[in-house]
């Protein structure tokens, strides 16, 4: 079970201007095989999958992946969202339909957004492929799922990397910065599981791909502010030892890593005005009378 | 961002015995078209892609659907549990690889659940198929919206009700009856934002499919307890208004609807044991020695 | 069985110029999710599984959703049609491969277009993804399947008009307000008959989405005409009861809906001119010779 | 445009029992690659997108194609009926689902027909994965299109055969008979087409794979009829000039081939009864009151 | 079992100037429907699986579809290359994520050769949809496998013909004029391998589509050094019996066929220089320190 | 470019019976996201799309990826003929279809081993899926692929290790074995190439999931003949700086790692019986007049 807040992790900036490729290319973070819907969904599955969990050595482990776990729902609220403001004023607003104001459809890479969506994100890669639930890895082999879940956060970041490259949008970098910290905390976390595991010293492999977080302004901000030391324990209560496996020295700066409880304050949902040659959400569309019966009807 | 607990929201029964081909056909109330996971990012998503909300007509349907959508991820839980306690104790437990312990799933219909995972649940459906993005319908219209997810529920129910009728397991019947009475109030839901804003009177559609929940005995007594006429308002301080949508009498049995603060009391999440014929999770399959430095090494 | 004819619907103006990313975009009303391909195979095998369609209660609503399901492989045609005008004259024609005809195919969204097809329609939709029997939706539930064939038309209606936003290309628009129109009829239709079936009253949902067939001229004189007000039945003698769910006035201005006997009368297929840079059909390619030798061999 | 009638093109038995089983491995003849899905589908695209139709050599290629796609559209209805037949009383009939109605399901290979469907057929193949639009194939270049449809009856052939082979049940074996004669006419055709457009000569080719129909008994009593050398017409008006294809002797027993005008006169569609474990239709289920009002209403 | 050589069957010449959507296209000639993955597959499969194939009779036929199999692999590079080779230097090189290095993917076809990929190739078609499995035909009946693969091959020609019209960059027309002569060799191969098997006469078929290889300048000098008449046999010891399938004459300019074995002399595979903005390899990216270190290492 | 042999790896004796369910379950090997068509395709393309190969520092890996890569054609080779073997008789032989010879399809877990092949193999998994390309990884970031190439061989080790324990059948289980020790050789490669590359320490890692190859019969008997030391060096002209990486002492048990030119003798490929009643090949299935024309036709 969870509670849902609506707010979101970090404050997005506006867009420079509207960006409908741009927000295609976005997607690839939100429903591609290394997108936040795989990351959310993994550690959910196995978390849910989790056998012996109870035992006293397991459990640093289960607790780790079910708060990594709830942070991920907030990373797929920051792509969407980013998604969202980049789509946001594409086509000219109005309710006449014989202006062909969706014409810029046809030189986008994307035509769902305008057609399927109401210019808003949906679970689909950078190629308008839907998320499938073949990215889910859980194996119920304890080893193998944490090495699963290193290299998918790897690949995540070699992706948040390429995405950031695609462009100097204020809104894409603060996201794709922001997620590259909080996923290298993750690809740091699992390598620490690994370690505790194993005894295995997997320190020497960072950074994957061979680019540090400091090479990226909005990054090195926030780990500048140690955010990268940070792993939140979403809750304490349920699942309390991740301090068991997220302790020592960041295997890139030498920092001290610590835990946080609970989740980061966070700001307020980013407002999506209307638009309404997408009906959407369709009641500013309709008359006066009828905004006023429905008034009476919520009444 | 959320924060997710350790606890799930209805006790489970243990099943009458282990049933691989049961856990099969469960799977599609999970990874189905009409599974938990539709419900859950069909609403995820609407909520994050909601134009408009903060207009005073439309402010109570976005806090509908994001209550909504924060109760489905107890139901994905239900079903994933429900999915692993019937895969539990399948397959003979040891460590020897020589005795064929796997030899079960020759006759399985879902060979994943013994070659992928470790004997529970996948994001798929009863056919071993998985769960697709293009699953969530958000077209940023209210109105569509809301219909389609009212059919979504109506469909949902229908594959409930097939499901339960597949067997007299315990633990089936159990969630089943559960989810029943649950994704009811989230049919009567989704008509009655419909009626609200449009006046339209869908009140003689129910129930869809034509056989009441009352003929369901898990089911019927729960609704004996009123649990059909509670909408849990998830956080009441973050998504307030729905007690101008969910309001009145029910369209079935015209008991009063009304809303509660927060989740489910729930339980305890199940236990689930260890399948070391799986190394799942393989903690348990090394020597005691191993085990010693682990515990060290969390130390 | 069926008999076919080499007529389609309603006449199409030529394109105002070639046009392949507007095909590419035309092609989410053939093989979308809710593109005529979805409305005539769902149709078709609703009637095909009807069970107990020979009750006296059930027969009016098998005879309805067979002669709407009839009515659809005409907008099939309709919609390929307009896609392979926009497509006709995209390319130079001629039959030196040197000249690189087919560059344009490096700036245009579909390639298949290009590559798989001669310049003409596949199923698929604007994103080049096949055409699914996932599509299909046929519970054997009466009610369920009528709620879903409303929604689902509400749906296709969506993706009309989004795509005529998109355009003021006079194929699209005739080809989106014919449709939007008889669309229409089918949305009423299947409301009508969950009316019919429960006694609930439907009528105030209309339009969904939340702008009328008027705001679109090329629909709104076609409904001028009254066609928004006919149902086809396309063959009395098999399935005749279709009156008893089509009567009534018109949801939306109250006109008297009546039923029709019979296709409408059409107009011949469009003319499709060869593209021999892509030998479609390659019999003009080849030397006078060897037309002559076919048309030996026709004789 | 189509006209539809409610009859299938020829009887099919009573099955010897129902077979879910059965039913599964069947659905590859509707839904499969090679099933009549594909068939009717790639002619039916091929005729709309036939570019140079009006001309004198192509127009009897174009007129043959329309011809076959017509009459697929019955072979969709008879392997559909097939299915249904044998899903027909697979289960308890009865509307208490405490008995648990449906536990056949556990053993059946294809889930969908109990939980998606009314134990009936659905677009997908035999291991319940749906047809796609891929299966289509439509280059324009009509020597290719050609040989892919000699190529594609050539494999719907052997799956045919090799369905026939999976069962001695004579609704199977009525069905697939029929189809064997018939989709071997269209084997020959598109041959002829080939040896016509080219001069080729294929005749040696055949039969494809390596056994005649002739030792299918329920084949051979229909060629024994002539069935084999029949090209039906569909609509003499529209598509006339197939008989300069479909012509000279068989190239299998050397019988001369004919045309004949219209479809055949086949029999009434099967009559499937209500399966109300499934509330297939539903209308059963409900009580007398609830039949005298629909009767009103459709009044 | 295979031995593999660095080396490729053709020399590819440099790109007119780096080409991202041209590279897009070329995708479909590796992993689309009628692709050289579909090729390599098809044989590889078809030899593994082919039954009987120690009979006097049967024999030839095997040894063919190896010995085309085993060349199919060189075509995978050849296209491969070509690809990477337009790929390369598609954006500015650098280290600096911040200048947007990758900004050119927002006007691409295909974002994965920017996020998924180093700027390379992937085993997906013009469209960015992956090759699949289900592009395997292997029936088991030889007569019908033969059929596939001679309209699988003429199919591959219509695509290499339409890529090659796409484009007059050289590296593409050197790639598609060769495979156009070695898979006119294949098309030929499988004609005259039916015609063995059957006696039937396929030769007026070609060519299919309606133009000759002699039509593209490219083709056309291979075919002038005989290039057309060659089958190559790969492993003389293991697949000997090809010359009783590839004797005669051509069936397009009767020039006399003729074996030759081992594999095509060829070139060293093409160079790839680094893209440091996609960290690919990555190795150049990091510092002189750890460079000397990983010499170390291999020392 | 490559040769290919006709001759496999090891081999594979008898099964203990036909075993159609056991074969089902044997695709996972092949065409699983895990199976051998995986491995095979994963490597080619990493291979082929290698930046910056030429360099000093990078060769090694190249050569490493690409020697694997050969031999993993060698391993769809045993995968392939393992279910070939399992499948062949499963089905009473002989060419009268009414005895309904495929009746055991009704029972079978995976029906196009029936309908779609002669009783073979097909590049699908476990459940009938087909092998996609998006299983091959690819970033053009050399420690990313390598760290994807260990996650992907161990999840593929798993995938053994549950096959291998689902039956008792000595092909099976000879297949298994030889793969286990196969595969784990290629787990250790790509631990040390990372550990070469980057100087971290992997060796505790092991192995992964928990349960040594000596647990399995097979296995150990060929670790003790020392064949889990062995890396084969394909092509020691091409690709010959393996030894840079792969040397010291193995892992698991310290034996000293060594590199082996070539390919292993192997043995001839297994013998594939008709099987008629598919008419595979159907060769045998003509009469002896006809068996003698195509000996003619052979001449």
């Amino acid at each position: 079970m969870i509670i849902r807040f609506d707010r979101v992790a970090v404050d997005l900036p506006a867009p420079a201007s509207p960006n409908p490729n741009g927000a295609s290319l976005v997607q690839e973070l939100l429903g591609g095989k290394f997108g936040e819907m795989s990351t959310l969904m993994n550690y959910t599955f196995q978390t849910m999958n989790f056998r012996g969990r109870e035992q006293e050595q397991a459990r640093p482990f289960y607790d780790l992946i079910a708060n990594i776990a709830a942070e991920e729902h907030a990373h797929i609220e920051l792509v969407t969202y980013t998604i969202n403001l980049l789509l946001s004023g594409t086509t000219p607003r109005g309710t006449d339909p014989t202006t062909a104001p969706l014409a810029g459809a046809n030189e986008s890479r994307n035509s769902y957004h305008f057609i399927a969506s109401g210019q808003t994100a949906l679970p689909m890669d950078s190629m308008g492929r839907p998320w499938t639930g073949d990215n889910v890895f859980s194996s119920g082999n304890l080893k193998l799922d944490l090495l699963h879940n290193f290299f998918l956060e790897c690949g995540a970041r070699a992706n948040k990397i390429r995405v950031y490259e695609t462009t100097d949008d204020p809104t894409v970098r603060a996201m794709t910065g922001y997620l590259l910290v909080r996923g290298g905390v993750h690809v740091v976390a699992y390598a620490r599981a690994l370690e505790v595991l194993t005894g295995a010293d997997l320190g020497k492999l960072f950074p994957i791909p061979d680019i540090s977080n400091k090479q990226f302004p909005e990054a090195k901000a926030l780990e500048d502010q140690g955010l990268h030391r940070i792993l939140y324990r979403n809750n304490p209560a349920d699942f309390p030892r991740v301090a068991e496996v997220w302790k020592g020295l960041h295997p890139e700066d030498g920092s001290v890593l610590h835990v946080e409880d609970g989740i980061p304050e966070g700001v307020p949902s980013p407002v999506l005005p209307d638009e309404p040659q997408l009906t959407a959400p369709g009641i500013g569309a309709i008359d006066e009378t009828m905004l006023q019966e429905i008034a009476t009807r919520l009444g």
